[in-house]
């Protein structure tokens, strides 16, 4: 699994980074995007296919996290993609989506679904979301995606012993056990160690929360809104310091802090430096920035 | 007055070339977008003041013309901005722009003016801008920006013999004579020769079309679709192929070809050898080329 950093700006562009968009490429190929900002299409050449993406969630309806939805679907209908795409939205913007893609010179031809969500776990084929909701001053949600626990690989020795077949091992994973020879074996028997599943926290534009879902809790990665050094840069905006963002990754005990939506006003280094303060493990993004896991 | 091309892809963006846009900056220092695809608040960076843009002449509403204008606008708003800005769209396309601002994340709180064109002339201080109907299967159209002829300089030791002193250069300017020791002197009698004014022809997204305006003929540059090389490639696009652009060059008597929205299938240079082969004239446009006019 990796994590690829499209976009880590503030609100505007700069020469160096690109409005916010992180991409996470799963185990099999298939790419999601959280938020997809103005000219995240562009930050993906050589990096994400656009037609291996099969779901875009929008942490809120600012411009710089959504703008760039609509020329991907463009080029998504121009390469000629027929699979369908999932959009999850927070709570309350359903209607403005629906607006946007009124307009016909930005419909698709391909199937798109749009989900509300709010704070229920959805789970996929192998892999789970979980939104909660934030403070931004619009309807916003960050997102726990989460990778299941898995089996450990069959130990085809013992397999071998036991009379397992390799031809059974579909019906062992189906049915979780196996009679051969008239013994009844168990897959936990015949496989390794479970596959402890991954975390990672994505709270997209957010000012210091305190109340998380237990999932955001030991993620293995947190991805948090960073946008100020100061408190008085940051005024009354719904934005987080360096110093909320990496206070937040300790009372979650994230395994790594990564700090984006940087503002322009401020060096990398400068917030790096912020960081060290406060926390050993955090690290500030740069656009195209990778963290396999 | 300076041409700067910003976006010469054709629909999607490339490592090399983002979306459509081409930036024009007026004698004062004035700037003014032709088109604003995806991207191009980006491509402006140190290149374009947004806040000293004063209109966006859009050709037609496909996403890769258009897009960029909603960052834009926010980024705008961050900055302050408090200037009108006038946006112009071909007929029939103002209830779609109206649809993209009624999100309220994409509205502006500097008023916006949305003015819809087909083939009227319409002045400004000056200049003019001449829209014109293309041919793109939606509606669309191309421009002819021009710029009015101007006096030339005032004869300063002429002005000196006559007694015309410098306070009333602005009368003279006025009124366009003034009596001096009881004669009567015309601003043409102490002022050089008349400056020609600069046309600029821009078409946007077009097939071949055979109908321009008067005032596209004799154009300084024309800005011309040149989306294929080949017709096998072009199919039944509303496109044109580079031998199109450059004989259209050669019907309106353009000074300078400009040959832009290039296919991403093909490498700059063989855009420029198929030009070669009809005129000496043309270029292949690359983001960030700058004509100076």
């Amino acid at each position: 699994m990796k994590i690829i950093f499209l976009g880590t700006s503030a609100s505007k562009p700069t020469s160096e980074r690109n409005p916010s968009s992180v991409a996470l490429q799963y185990n099999n190929g298939e790419f999601m995007l959280f938020d997809c900002g103005e000219g995240t299409q562009r930050q993906m050449i050589k990096k994400v296919s656009p037609m291996k993406i099969s779901k875009i969630f929008i942490t809120h309806l600012h411009a710089d996290h959504i703008v760039g939805i609509i020329g991907l679907i463009q080029s998504m209908k121009l390469n000629g993609r027929t699979q369908l795409l999932q959009i999850f939205v927070p709570k309350d913007t359903l209607e403005y989506m629906k607006t946007l893609f009124s307009i016909p010179y930005f419909s698709a031809d391909f199937e798109i679904h749009i989900i509300e969500v709010f704070d229920e776990k959805i789970e996929f084929d192998g892999y789970w979301i979980k939104p909660f909701p934030v403070s931004h001053g619009v309807p916003a949600v960050g997102y726990v995606f989460g990778v299941n626990d898995s089996r450990g690989k069959f130990n085809k020795k013992l397999c071998d012993e036991l009379g397992i077949k390799r031809e059974m091992f579909s019906i062992l994973e189906k049915n979780g056990k196996i009679e051969v020879n008239g013994k009844e074996i168990s897959i936990d028997e015949v496989t390794g160690k479970l596959k402890k599943g991954k975390k990672i926290v994505y709270t997209g534009d957010t000012e210091k929360i305190e109340i998380f879902p237990e999932e955001a809790y030991h993620c293995d990665v947190l991805i948090h809104d960073s946008t100020f050094i100061s408190p008085e840069d940051k005024k009354e905006t719904y934005h987080s310091t360096v110093k909320e963002a990496c206070e937040t990754g300790m009372v979650l005990s994230a395994k790594k802090i990564v700090l984006t939506h940087i503002s322009q006003r401020y060096e990398t280094k400068e917030v790096e430096e912020e960081s060290k303060k406060y926390c050993e493990n955090a690290i500030v993004a740069e656009d195209f920035l990778e963290i396999n896991l």
